[in-house]
């Protein structure tokens, strides 16, 4: 299975569960896809021991299947059911949308601009939204549409019932913060749970909220980092999705950390990216389970 | 499932498993696994596409398991034989033996001794072999068997038989070449396929042979590497388990690789042996698949 | 100092000196700047033990010196007249000019237009060279200047000829070649010695030459790479400016090589191209120093 | 110069300095050593541009230099009176007397012994000091002195006090708490500014304190990390000396963090001791600059 290249590869399905752990589980879903003819392409599981909580993600080639789409969801509920499964299964030819937040750095949306425009990502970009006009010329080169709200102290509240409008509107599944900047409010979060991916200039939970870079130079650290989590109510403190690191030394300045940082950041949310797109994130007790 | 604490598991089977990829693969494994009330820890499987073959790991708990250890080997083949299945079992209760192969440098040796005397690693070591006394002072410390087996151009095939002798003796599993620095024939390594492991100090396919790390200073690298592979007949060349690498920079001397590349190549060894020893590893088509 | 803002930086001179290393060189040279009123920002030096060279470079503000630009070249000769020293002389308020060949592939000429974009770098870019015409259109939306000029078994020396001829139009000072995928002449090479940078896709000196994915992807290792260096009449076989790998596994296809590649190759490029630009590369016997 | 050859390297001096930047630094120190007839080994200068400090080590050959040992301090002191130079002079013949301080766990001081023992250091360990017996077994397989002072909340002080007194008695250079899992007073770091290291098994300034495997496993972070530092009153606030980090992922439990935190922690700790054993390592503003 090569999930790097989905334009040619077959149609697939890919299942999402997490339930109580107990005996037979895969061998019921398995012998369900096995049962209605599907080949499966990968199939990861996972249990943490400590919550005897069982997750797991299946794909399967459609080709021969012999369930449509829509009878798969009844079909399969009769196999959920009796184990107790949350689930979700997502089909390969559907592409997800996907908003990006920026503010006035353009490092991680050129790279999220070049993934999306060479093939490297199925998804369509509906929309940028910014509180800047900065990068709207970016935006415009690559002929995607650029709205921009200016946000102050007093205006949160009505820019993002705007903001959430727009989203509506472009029907967004996923929302990335391409540093934002911003700090996004419960209500806004709680529109799109574990749908919101944000870039955090530090290796947390070290330096989170203002001005890591300041603060890594501060303290004297060797290494520096960037991580992508889930947007929750409480800041930099959501499932966190991928991290990475750089070495710095005595010679580099804040200036410096800023810069080598980008290179991390915009790496780090990219793959961040690429795992939820690919449906490949599952989040359990604020931590991510990262398949394939 | 927790692998690294083997001692406090509960005691479990694990079946590595190959054959020509089609579907119902997973179900029928799994399946013989719940119907004989086997709860299963860790699953894994990969399918190649390019060849069409079948690969899987599983380890199930067998606490309350309905068949005999004796019993499962007719049993399963039942489900094996219509898949054209390659398959093994192992228990996690069985210690593997292993013989070490050392000449005169003893930073891979000490890795394992202490991984081997800390408990990080459920293993025997039976004897180590050595073409050179220097050795056996450490191998003494540790209280484990040592012999020196001298090596010249003449004497090979006589001590590659000597040495088989002691292993059979010994009742050795596996073999670890701990910079022995000798090449094995393809006799002796017909004795142990996918058996032996080797350290190579360097980032293969990159300087096989001799001196690698003064071909690297040569050549003006900027990473240096170490390489632990299965031996083969073709020196170097056999399946590649696990590699890892260092930074280096213009004020590196040789000796200074040399001395660099040690802390890759004890840890790029210590995992490879982990895996084969956690039966993690499947090999072909000279390549490895490293499950878990 | 912090060579990374170098347009809020002070003016500074850097000197790059090579000679056989002996007594009182960086005296001589330090008591050159200070004599002058010249204040050190940085200096690095090393002495090749095994070659008996020495190597240095030094920074120093210029704010204060007492020397013009033009004075500095006899003033400093007088100095190194003695000590056989090779050494040149570079102002950080010069611009290099540096053209880019590309060829089909996207990424590494993106992260080359985003870092000038961006100011990252100081550099010009007079003009973009390519065999094909794909990335016309990138280079338009930054308007770049793009030339196309398309290779054939037949046409080579003629095209090398006109692609020289646009070099000394456009006065440049470095050749970048950004996933050019042609040979260059040791003609076109004698050109710009050491001044011809190009990326190769895999941690030399393993898999030179063709399709280094398919042979890493063939060869089963567990880690990939990419390699900057200045080009020579020897096919990957010139001074390594920097290298950086990434790890792979089992399920990596030759495509998922391919893209993880990509971005380790745009890395290693740019860094080499930041330290050439930096002047912080000096070449000797095959091999680079990369100073600060 | 090849510093990890301490014994076939010619005899050597080692200068470390700090003072205000100003013209002329490097030219005064370069020029002490170039009229004595000293060739310079290595020389690294950095300025702190925020602070305007300025830093610098310089090794040269001793071999024909025209003053000796004792005189060098009175003419050198000339050299750096005027600039308010901070400075101290290392011979490379004097071996450094390094104590261990240990607990349970036996990764570092393994790690620290195979060094030893190995010739990779040129230091001496007078003494290992342990509060339980659980060490005594390896440090005398080494021949290396065990002492075992048992801390409770009640008896601190008086601990404290017989550990000086033994690091007194064997004239001890340097404290090495290889996870000796005990704070130590203010009173007792007093005596040891900036030469006791500790290793903390975290990426600080993340979970410092303690538990920091549980803490990084609870927090669900994808990289785990390791930070040595010099010991300050502040508990894990120290300089760090140096940094590295291991990926881990949700398959990972609390214990195999702790495990493969392991291997991360050693190497980490055995850099930091090598930099301070070279003399590579100046404090400042509590960070550290490493040389070399």
């Amino acid at each position: 299975m090569n999930s790097s290249l989905p334009i040619t590869n077959p149609l697939s399905a890919t299942l999402l569960i997490s339930c109580p752990d107990r005996q037979g589980l895969v061998a019921a879903v398995t012998d369900f896809i096995a049962r209605h003819n599907g080949n499966i392409l990968q199939l990861d599981q996972h249990v943490d021991a400590q919550e005897n909580v069982f997750f797991m993600r299946v794909e399967w080639d459609l080709s021969g299947f012999k369930l449509s789409r829509e009878e798969i969801d009844a079909a399969f509920n009769q196999v959920a059911a009796p184990f107790g499964m949350t689930w979700e299964v997502h089909f390969s030819d559907q592409i997800p949308r996907m908003a990006v937040f920026v503010s006035k750095e353009a490092h991680c949306l050129y790279d999220i601009l070049y993934r999306h425009q060479s093939g490297e990502w199925r998804v369509d970009i509906p929309v940028i939204i910014s509180n800047h006009p900065d990068l709207g010329t970016l935006a415009e080169k690559f002929g995607i549409e650029f709205r921009v709200l200016p946000v102050n102290k007093d205006n949160k509240p009505e820019v993002e019932q705007a903001q959430l409008e727009i989203l509506r509107e472009k029907r967004a599944d996923l929302v990335v913060l391409a540093r934002y900047m911003q700090i996004v409010s419960e209500n806004f979060v709680n529109h799109y749970p574990n749908r919101i991916i944000n870039i955090h200039h530090s290796f947390l939970p070290a330096f989170a909220g203002a001005k890591p870079y300041h603060r890594a130079h501060g303290r004297g650290v060797k290494i520096i980092g960037a991580s992508s989590h889930y947007v929750t109510a409480e800041l930099d403190a959501g499932p966190i999705i991928e991290q990475d690191i750089m070495r710095v030394n005595h010679r580099d300045s804040v200036e410096d950390l800023v810069r080598k940082g980008k290179d991390v950041e915009k790496l780090v949310l990219s793959r961040a990216i690429r795992y939820h797109l690919n449906h490949q994130v599952l989040v359990y007790n604020n931590k991510t389970i990262i398949f394939g």
